[in-house]
């Protein structure tokens, strides 16, 4: 028993809860309509100086049907990799709304048609910007500067500084001007990005930067700042005040306009901001064990690593709530837990301490047993995207949409141990040996 | 420039390298079966007092050729879930040759029938215990015993101790004897699997407990001690004396059968021992970028968190070789590198510091540029298996068999983007709002 705060559910309800599990199963990723709409609203109405364009972080999560709504709600998109260009343009995106900022940028034919078809590239190195200018000399680029200086929740997630391989380092700028003249390009747009979960405050000073940068080239029109902002997901945690840097930046903006006559626009591409809280992870507890009076009581989960790494991988902490098997008339008083998922290695832990794998840090829950459910929340941002898929060979998980009438909908079906096979070969003569077991095939 | 030793090719040669990259394209991993058959044959010959019997863990690398070709070896297998079963018995192997260890376990038709077929049973809790008996009653069963203490590289992979949801707690025997008894169970096997990269004197330590426990239930027959087993990867690593454990273990069963006339035979569960120097991922050098003289210089690479975790997750040392993209008749120099994989997140750095992710630890490589290849060697066991599969939407790579003569056979071809959304599906009112983006699609 504890005084600590206990976590309540974020947009379903706990009869939703047991609809979806006994609809799709478990585990399964459930994403809210109404809670990206707002999220949308909220962000495309901070203060800017010149103009804001929002874009959605596709690596968040790349299932066509979220990435179809973003498009509808009429934001642009950032790709982190060709192939994730390709997905969302076969998911009906116009290549010309997608920034591609890449670690790894091919000029083949695949990525020449779609900068034929108008997607704009932002280069993270000075090779990239050379290898662009030879493929489209005379043409409009971005690049990706890093500051000097970063900020996140752990280095893992911190992608300015010198730790970090991201962007063209901001003492090599008379690299960028060679290449620039070379190619005959034009320098339209400075992006940066510093980190995930990161300090404001280092934020407006990476704004700063790019502004700065923006006197060098009188070409650039906008500045772009990446993602990586906080949410508000643990009661513990506080609200972040989006809208400060965000005047600061626009403050920034605007003495930049009186001393140039040139109006910069803004852009971010957001998507943990957009997609944390609008995705929540249902899974079946299964079992309750325990480790003795000085150890912990586990309840483990149907589901795991395969779709959640985030408190393993780098102790992001995620709000965690149990919702009884059946309607109950009145909340269960809270246990400390420690949550295990269903995976055969000890790191497949929920609650571990923020920014301290190593480190167990059990929560208050109400009390469960094996047949209710945890839900695990703000699960819609780099949890689906973001996984050990098919680790202990488990199959994706199903994704739903929960439409603004509160009807859910499958919009990517569970995965079959046939798909999870299916590019296999086995040479020859080492098929089957024990032929006697063929019966068995599924 | 440096003293330290640079690392080289483990069974691949440079040309190999070339060849690999150019039939197959990269990354890809690439696996080989004369080392797979030498581990086999090594470990097969430990020492051991009544009988050896080694289960490959379908974990560490599940493609369907490699299980096979363990088969075809004689070994028989551990699943750490029943969709590894229904995997391996697809591939051939008969259902009475694995032994099913998980944390997740539903006793279904699936399980049911496979437990018909003799798929042998190991109980990680006292309800997985209830369980089994209730459905089998009167059967042959396996406990799990957690002994109260554990050994891994990490806390995250320890699978012993309190920290630890895995097997039954030492101190809960009685409710053992409670469920064997209600449902006419009987107990064959004890297992217990302290961890991974453990302590060679924790591991003893585990098999005396589970000897112990042998002489509570005269009816076990089989200590199963899992795997974990060191490996030397790295020119710095030791070379670990299993032979030396492996005779104590065989000298207390030999003890324990002068005192109670009853004689064990020996289990083990190896699954990096077999695989991790069997595998090598070969990827090629797209970038080379530096971030100043406080920073580092960063080779970057075409493949990353999506084929190999393991650095990024537990600070696990790889092995890191460049090839030239040429044949040279010299070697190069070396320079001192950090290589960062190619996805859009800090964190995607194969040059962490042992056991502690947060720290860069640049290593001594041949010099390299765009164009040459980067091989990760002990790239067999917990890679392919344990990554952030179509993280930023690159597609699963290939995998590679290198027969005994030389010759090299797709055994997983490249995953397409079609195979990557095949599951997804987009309600009608969503769709494609850009529908003059069409002529793009794939």
């Amino acid at each position: 028993m504890t005084a600590e705060p206990i976590e309540s559910l974020k947009f379903l309800t706990p009869d939703d809860v047991r609809e979806v599990a006994q609809c799709f199963g478990t585990p399964v990723f459930v994403y809210d309509e109404q809670t990206i709409e707002a999220g949308v609203r909220t962000i495309s109405s901070l203060p800017s100086a010149f103009g804001l364009t929002v874009r959605y972080s596709l690596k968040a999560c790349p299932s066509a049907a979220i990435v179809c709504l973003f498009d509808r709600l009429g934001l642009c998109f950032d790709a982190s990799s060709v192939w994730e260009v390709h997905r969302a343009v076969r998911a009906g995106i116009d290549p010309a709304r997608i920034l591609l900022t890449a670690q790894q940028a091919v000029f083949d034919d695949g990525l020449l048609a779609l900068l034929d078809a108008g997607l704009q590239f932002d280069a993270g190195s000075v090779r990239q910007l050379e290898d662009y200018g030879r493929a489209r000399p005379g043409g409009d680029v971005s690049i990706r500067l890093n500051p000097g200086f970063g900020s996140g929740l752990v280095r893992r997630l911190t992608s300015g500084g010198p730790e970090s391989s991201f962007g063209i380092w901001h003492e090599a700028i008379h690299d960028v001007e060679r290449a620039l003249e070379s190619h005959g390009l034009r320098l339209v747009r400075v992006h940066t990005h510093v980190g995930s979960g990161h300090d404001p405050g280092v934020l407006v000073r990476a704004a700063a930067a790019a502004i700065e940068l923006a006197r060098r080239f009188a070409t650039v029109q906008t500045v772009n700042l990446g993602g990586g902002y906080r949410v508000k997901a643990l009661l513990a945690d506080p609200e972040p005040d989006h809208a400060g840097w965000a005047a600061m930046v626009a403050g920034e903006m605007g003495r930049f306009a009186v001393e140039t006559g040139r109006e910069l626009a803004l852009e971010l591409e957001p998507g943990t901001y957009l997609m944390a809280n609008a995705g929540s992870i249902v899974t079946k507890i299964l079992d309750v064990t325990t480790t003795g009076s000085a150890g912990h009581t586990f309840l483990k989960i149907d589901g795991g690593l395969t779709e959640i790494l985030r408190p393993s991988y780098y102790g992001a902490p995620h709000p965690l709530v149990t919702v009884a098997a059946q309607a109950e008339p009145e909340p269960r008083p809270a246990e400390r837990y420690c949550v295990a998922g269903h995976c055969c290695i000890a790191g497949d832990v929920l609650t571990t301490a923020v920014a301290d794998v190593e480190r167990l840090a059990p929560v208050a829950l109400g009390r469960a047993g094996a047949g209710d459910y945890l839900v695990v929340e703000r699960g819609g941002a780099y949890c689906s995207s973001m996984a050990m898929r098919n680790f202990n060979s488990y199959p994706d998980a199903a994704e739903v949409l929960r439409r603004r009438d509160g009807s859910f909908h499958l919009i990517r079906a569970r995965q079959t141990l046939d798909q999870i096979v299916a590019n296999e070969r086995v040479p020859a003569d080492l098929r089957s040996v024990s032929t006697e077991s063929s019966h068995y095939l599924a």
